[in-house]
């Protein structure tokens, strides 16, 4: 294997480690001691990967962020309606399963972490709030979107509501699970939406 | 002084002094050496008040909840229309100026932390939901609500957007400041409740 694919892939190996240790004992357990371990490698190999602790949590944080991107994404690239679509992709941003939950935990942690780290990583500009504003837009040139709408403030509301019930989702997944959210999100987005017509033609033919 | 209520007000200058450490180092800097020193007592004396470190953070973060609670009781007994009382309760929920800000910083810290210890404090049962559905009954109480409104998932979106708010208040305050969070608010309950009749003759006289 080339050299520098071999690298990439033995960093992956040890975000995905420092997941788990996160996950287990939280940020106050994500020691470099703990990550090599769970990594199966020793502290000097560990610091041959990653030199600082810091850069190897900005690292881990940045892959996490990345899987939700690249599935996003996908759906982006499908056919579908636009309503549809934006259902879909909001759906994708809260966490409902196993996995997602788990990647809410470990980036809860860690942005509880950094608030403390400068330099290190910031939550805030993480770019969710243009993707927010782009799924109004599309929904308002898809002519769906009710015309007395302010975007700006919907783009916000929009994004208040999915982080919250993504918090929710990892605080209390009884309540909030699965069908619970998407009853939430459909709530929502039809209250921005003008009335279907196909939808309308079909209850009332 | 009786030796209770100078234990009482000790025992609350010790968690002020916690939030303080919390807020400065983050929960890995909030050790018991460092919390002595911020509210200047010994170790010792400091064990005298709280046995465990985290007894001490459960009443630090219980004393935050008690001072949000207490304003809302505020404004539920004041003689305000329904629907500006609660608009006013919601704006409350959100951190908005530098103080409510730092309670929401020791929130988060303490959260993070707090999942991966067991039996200490359980952040999905703070009673804020049922204040939620409270809201949206005594909305419907006072004919403001739309009829056809599904009041359960009202009050879980209602609960996700004034948290998710509260949280980018916290890691945004640039973009989320208070005159945004009081637009998205009011967008919120107007597209939820009917359209008021005195308004309305007000514009259509």
């Amino acid at each position: 294997m080339p050299k520098q694919i071999d690298h990439e892939i033995r960093r992956k190996q040890i975000a995905e480690a420092t997941w788990r240790v996160i996950l287990e004992r939280g940020m106050e357990g994500a020691s470099a001691r703990n990550i090599a371990k769970e990594a199966g490698l020793s502290l000097g190999a560990l610091r041959h990967y990653f030199s600082t602790q810091d850069e190897l949590l900005a690292f881990a944080m940045k892959l996490v962020q990345e899987k939700v991107t690249d599935r996003i994404k996908d759906i982006a690239v499908r056919d579908l309606l636009p309503k549809e679509k934006v259902l879909q992709i909001l759906l994708e941003m809260v966490p409902t399963n196993e996995e997602t939950i788990r990647e809410m935990e470990v980036w809860f942690a860690f942005t509880a972490y950094a608030r403390h780290k400068k330099d290190m990583f910031d939550a805030s500009h993480d770019g969710i709030f243009s993707g927010m504003r782009n799924l109004i837009a599309y929904l308002d040139e898809s002519d769906l979107l009710k015309q007395n709408a302010d975007k700006d403030i919907e783009a916000e509301r929009l994004y208040a509501l999915v982080d919250g019930l993504a918090l929710h989702a990892m605080l209390d997944p009884v309540r909030v699970n699965k069908d619970r959210i998407k009853r939430v999100i459909i709530q929502h987005v039809e209250s921005i939406c003008v009335e279907d017509t196909r939808e309308t033609q079909k209850r009332h033919p």
